[in-house]
C-alpha cells in the first residue's frame, strides 16, 4: 500500500476505526493504533497526527473531517486533548515510539520498538494550570515503579512548550555521624533563635557538627529547628531570656511553632535528615527549608550541597509554575530538588528533576 | 581618653546613656549615638555592639550587664532586636557609618560619613519569616525616594546569613510597536488555549509579533491572555468548538477566569506592557507569569528577555523564603524581577534585585 495515499477511518466515540488492511501500513511498520480482530483501532491522539500527517482522512456522519474539524471534535470528546496531542507530537518527532498507558502514555526507549523491547517510561501530561496533589504524583511513580518503568511528567505551558521531569521515590542517607554530649550545653532562647553562650560549646556544635551559626568569635546562633533537635537529644537545656526557667520540649516547641506554622513538619523531616547521618541548613536563599549535605569535610567549609528539601503536608496540591521554579532553581545551582512528607511514621522524599527527552 | 578602657553607661528604656565627656571617643571619630546636651545617647543595637567591642560597659540597676545579660535585655525592651543587631554589625564591620532611620537604619556610602556626606540608603530589617505586605514596601520605597535614597530590604535568615535587596518603582517600556490587522482574523478556543488556522495569519501574528506558538507549519496557538488581548483589539475573532458561536470579550474572559482565577490581573499587566510596545510571553519555565522583552528582532528569535514579571493583588503579602527563589531564579539567568500590580487605572511595576553590600 502506498503511504501517500491517505486511508479512510471512522470516528466513533473516543477512537477512530480503519480497515484491517491498513495494519500493515500503520501498525506493523510504525507502530500507530492497536490491530483488532476486523479492524485497526487509533486512538483520538493517534488520528489527529496522522491527519497532520496527510496518511489518514477521518470520516464522520460521512463526511471528511479536516485537521480543525478532528481537532475541535476530538476536544470536545476527550479532557486534555491538546496538551496530549502537543506532547505526543513531540516525542513522536523526537523518535520514540508511543502507546497509550495508564499515566497517558508509554513511551520506548531510544531505538526500542514495540514488541521487541519493554517500555521505558510513563509519561503523565498536565498543562501548567492543572493542580497537582502529591498523593496523586506518588500514585503514578508507584504505579511505574511496580513495572519497572520510570515516571516522567510533561508539563506544557501556556504557549504550548513542553517541560519533562523525572520523577522518583528516593531514600536519604548521608556519612557525618551524629552529635553527643556529656552534659546539657547552656542556651537562651532570644525572640526566634537560640544563643549557645560560651566559646567551647560553641565550637563543639559548630566547628564538629556544623550546627548554627557563629554570631562572633564566642557565641553561637542556632535556629528554633536546630535548637529543638539538640534538646531532644538532651545536648542543650533551653533557658528564656530572664534565665529562670528551663523550657520543656513541650513548651519550646509550642512557642517555635506561634513564630513559625509548619515547624512540625519541618522538625520532623530535619530530625529523620539528622538521624540519617546528613547536615542539614537552611534552604532560604533557594527559597526552600533546607539544603542537605551527605557530608561537610572539617575546615573545608560549607561549600556545596547536594539536596534541596522542601517539607510539605501529605496532603499538599503541587502548583505547577512553583514547582518548576523550585526544581529550575535548584538544577541551576546543580542541586536535586526533593520534596519530604510525613506518611505514617516514616518520612517519604520525592525526587524532581528536569529531563531532556 | 584611651579607647581601652570601657567607659561607662547606664540602661534607660529603649536607650543607653552615657556622660557627654564620652562624645569625643565614640561620636565624633566613629559616629556611634547621638550627642545630647548633657549626655550622649546610644541606641540598644549601638550599645550592644560597644559592648562585644568592650569599649562600653552597660549598668543597670546598679549592676553590671555582661553582653549576654545586654542581648537579654534588649531583646525584651525592642521588637526584631537580634537581627537588627546582626544587620547592624554585619554593615557596620563591612566599613559603613550607620545612624538609626525610620526604616530601621540610614547608611552612609562607602568611604562617606555622616555630616560630610548624605546618607545613601535607608536599610528595612526582616526576618525571614515575617510575612511583608506589599504596600508596606512600596511606602518604604517612596519615603525613601523622597528624599533621595535607595531602599536595601536586609533579610535574616533562620541561619542568621543575611541577603541584602535592593527595592525600586520602575516604568517599562519598549520598542516593537503595536499589532494591527484589517479584517478580524477567524480563531477557535479549545479547551484552555486559542488556534489560528491559517497559515496567512499565523505568520502575521507570529512572525511579526512574536503572539503565540505554532503547532505545526500552518496553525498558531495562542494562550488565553494573548487571545483576549487580540480580541479587545478586534484583531481576532474567537468561535466555540462547534464553529457556531462567536465569543463576546465578556464571555471570553468569563471562561478564561474559570481556567485560571487570576486572570482578570493577568491580563491587566499584559495589556499593559503589550500596550507599551513590550513583547511578552509566558514566565512558566521561571516560575513566573510572564517573561518581557524591551525588543525582539525579526529572525532572530526569542533569545534573552530582561525582565520576569508577576503579577500580584495589590493587597499581596510576599512570604520571604518565596520571593528569595523568585529573585534569586531571576538573577542566575540575569533577568530583573518584577512585581506588578493595579493601582486605581494604573499599574505599578516594582523591581527586587540581589545586592552586594
Amino acid at each position: 500500500m502506498n503511504q501517500n495515499r491517505t486511508l479512510k477511518g471512522t470516528l466513533d466515540g473516543q477512537s477512530v476505526k480503519l480497515d484491517a488492511s491498513t495494519r500493515e501500513t500503520l501498525y506493523d511498520t510504525s507502530f500507530y493504533g492497536r490491530p483488532m480482530d476486523n479492524y485497526l483501532e487509533l486512538t483520538l491522539i493517534e488520528a489527529a497526527y496522522l491527519t497532520y500527517k496527510n496518511r489518514v482522512t477521518v470520516t464522520h456522519e460521512n463526511e471528511d473531517l479536516d485537521f480543525e474539524g478532528l481537532m475541535c471534535e476530538s476536544s470536545r470528546r476527550e479532557g486534555n486533548f491538546e496538551v496530549k496531542y502537543i506532547v505526543y507530537k513531540d516525542l513522536r518527532e523526537r523518535g520514540y515510539f508511543i502507546k497509550p498507558g495508564v499515566t497517558d502514555f508509554r513511551v520506548y526507549p531510544r531505538g526500542g520498538k514495540p514488541g521487541k523491547t519493554p517500555s521505558k517510561y510513563f509519561i503523565h501530561v498536565l498543562s501548567e494550570r492543572q493542580p497537582v496533589p502529591l498523593i496523586n504524583l506518588v500514585h503514578h511513580v508507584k504505579t511505574a515503579a511496580n513495572v519497572r518503568k520510570e515516571l516522567v511528567m510533561a508539563v506544557v505551558d501556556e504557549e504550548s512548550d513542553i517541560t519533562y521531569y523525572g520523577v522518583s521515590l528516593r531514600s536519604m542517607k548521608g556519612d557525618m555521624g551524629t552529635a553527643h554530649s556529656d552534659a546539657a550545653i547552656r542556651a537562651t532562647l532570644l525572640e526566634d533563635r537560640v544563643m549557645v553562650w560560651d566559646s567551647h560549646s560553641s565550637d563543639l556544635l559548630h566547628k564538629q557538627h556544623l550546627f548554627g551559626k557563629p554570631l562572633d568569635e564566642t557565641r553561637l546562633q542556632l535556629s528554633l529547628i536546630e535548637a529543638a533537635y539538640l534538646q531532644e537529644k538532651n545536648i542543650i537545656e533551653i533557658k528564656d531570656s530572664l534565665g529562670e526557667h528551663v523550657l520543656t520540649p513541650a513548651e519550646f516547641s509550642d512557642t517555635s511553632t506561634t513564630v513559625e506554622a509548619d515547624f512540625p513538619i519541618k522538625l520532623a523531616v530535619y530530625r529523620n535528615l539528622r538521624d540519617a547521618e546528613m547536615v542539614v541548613k537552611t534552604g532560604y536563599k533557594f527559597g526552600n527549608h533546607f539544603r542537605v549535605y551527605k557530608k561537610v569535610e572539617a575546615g573545608v567549609g560549607m561549600k556545596h550541597s547536594e539536596f534541596l528539601v522542601h517539607a510539605v503536608d501529605s496532603n499538599h496540591v503541587f502548583n505547577l509554575p512553583q514547582l518548576s521554579r523550585a526544581v529550575r532553581l535548584a538544577n541551576s545551582v546543580r542541586k536535586q530538588m526533593v520534596f519530604a512528607w510525613q506518611s505514617g511514621d516514616d518520612i517519604l522524599y520525592l525526587e524532581l528533576g528536569r529531563m531532556k527527552m
